[in-house]
């Protein structure tokens, strides 16, 4: 099978920083297929870096994914590759941008730290550390015999906490809203059942607004402007409108709590 | 001939869609190179992205154009393969996003229906229903040998109309705004002399604006800032000011009308 | 090794530019690898794109690069192929954008004229000059063998000067605001000790400002909001500030004057 590198970074597409990675993965490694998910996250913003990596793993759980939000670059923070539960293979800083990424596939199983050498630039360790061990084990290298192994638990939390459910709601918050609105909450559709969500409509309480709103397959199930729940393709449950923006129809930002009980 | 499967979508890129689409062909056809034209058509915009598919295909007949502007997606409306009279390939949903590409390579000459099963998201068919299918035939499947054909005449209709000419004026409207300000206006370079508009001059009329423009090779062939109608690279009669912006200087945005005659 | 044609323009990703540029370099050399480096170079800004070129030879001296920021396409300017001291092949318009590039690699050593033959766009030479030309070097071909030389020193001059060097200063200008707001000052980091800039402190002095600042090897090395300079990874020495904007808090634009001498 074709080995696929996917990308998540805060390196925009204005400067050279993505594009340089890309070759040196490609001299590296040149049978590997590199795949660019999203490089616009906000700079520094670990949070939103680990959401959309984790909604990456989802879809693509069969591949390497490198994950580069570094506020810490060059600093204390170790630089480490961890393999889950389900094979997926994730390698960024340890500052937890990669454990909700890890929770998509079944949690952290191991972790090994990447080496940090003298000839590395402090300030791009996506360049000089994370793209060439990507390129390695694209390769067919195997973590356990180049690195060194970790202790899972040392490994830095997530960024946001996972839901929770108390007697009443399951308890959530916004992880980010999409270019067409629709507001994605950290409730993983692999989670529903589990969470007691089945059924086909739900109270969504953002705010002091309570809405009811039907659980449908896709946008055009509803009437147009009619807001909606689906289990989105990224991995979460989601508030959409068809044909119109969730987000802003109740001023939804990431970070929003939300409580979600079915109808 | 490397099969060069070209994306033009309304995904943007901060989400992880496109990306997942690259992954999904590279999987099932490592020898498929594919080529992104435009991710950033504005949401649902089928107008634009029908404009902006037509311009790659003008410019890359011999590839497998995947076109995904989508607001009926898991919906009523089909999802086709469409092939022109000239050969070249086109996917997508049945809402007209792809008649004007069509219109560029002579014209809807078959159409296929890509099934959609119980399987594939029903919020995103470019990653379950149109990547896969752009990828097998990337790697040789023929259409007519694994759809089922349709009748092109019911095919939806494109989202603006060609071009039309009565005794005084060629009719036209804006499709798009490029980068530098250029105005692309709904004539083909290919029909401009069936439309009788060879020679060194237009009268284009926008709004209460009758402007003479010399037809020009490139913008430098006029002096910096003067008005200038080229033959667009990329397939479109084009309204320019050297080193400025037309569409600013003559408060032009998509879906203008246009009135154009030879001067 | 894999021949890598890295791309730099100011074509943006909105329209079908890119996307063409890569198909035509696939078809002519499929085992070429196209990377782009950045695409969002302001229009026309000849001054950005020279400065962005410059970092990705810095960072990849062993590819092709095809730099298109070309304001006076089709016009008198000439098309070139520049081939440095270090071998780095550079291909663009001959308006001083591939300079600084070439300086970065021990400065141009020998130059080609491109031909442009009447099939070619005279608005897109990007897709039917420079990218059909980078595709025949990247599968092997000499420039030597199919272009005809040029007298290096009648290319067009580089848009910026190279920093100079008084009794008491360094004097410099601003090239450009990376997306944390790092502030990439025109002199190199392979000409710091020629410069006598080594050491652990330096006085960087923009408009009425002389801030004294500490020399470290990244951002956690001081305080959190603290400023610093830093040996930049893509070759530049820059003025940051550790998890802030060094462009916002100093106002500095691309342009600025910059005077440096070590403390």
């Amino acid at each position: 099978m074709v080995s696929i590198i996917c990308l998540v970074s805060d390196f925009g597409l204005e400067d050279t920083w993505v594009g340089v990675c890309h070759a040196v993965i490609v001299r590296a490694c040149p049978e590997a297929r590199v795949v660019d998910l999203a490089h616009h996250i906000p700079p520094y913003d670990v949070r939103t870096g680990a959401f959309v990596a984790a909604s990456g793993v989802f879809q693509l759980p069969d591949a390497i994914h490198m994950v580069v939000v570094d506020p810490g670059v060059g600093g204390e923070r170790r630089c480490v590759c961890v393999v889950t539960a389900r094979g997926t293979v994730l390698i960024g800083p340890d500052n937890g941008v990669l454990m909700p990424a890890a929770s998509m596939s079944g949690g952290a199983a191991r972790a090994f730290e990447l080496p940090v050498d003298i000839t590395t630039s402090p300030t791009f360790h996506g360049r000089d550390v994370f793209a060439p061990a990507a390129a390695r084990l694209a390769c067919g290298e195997s973590p356990s015999a180049v690195w060194t192994e970790l202790d899972v638990s040392t490994l830095a939390p997530a960024p946001f906490p996972e839901c929770d459910k108390n007697a009443e709601y399951v308890r959530a918050e916004v992880l980010g809203i999409d270019r067409f609105g629709s507001v994605r909450i950290n409730i993983p559709t692999a989670r529903i059942s589990e969470l007691g969500l089945e059924g086909d409509a739900m109270e969504v309480s953002i705010g002091h607004n309570a809405l009811a709103v039907p659980v449908r397959r896709t946008f055009s199930d509803v009437a147009e402007g009619d807001a909606l729940v689906i289990l989105d393709s990224s991995g979460w449950l989601t508030l959409s409108v068809d044909q119109g923006s969730a987000a802003d129809r109740y001023g939804v930002v990431p970070g929003s709590r939300v409580r979600v009980r079915p109808l």
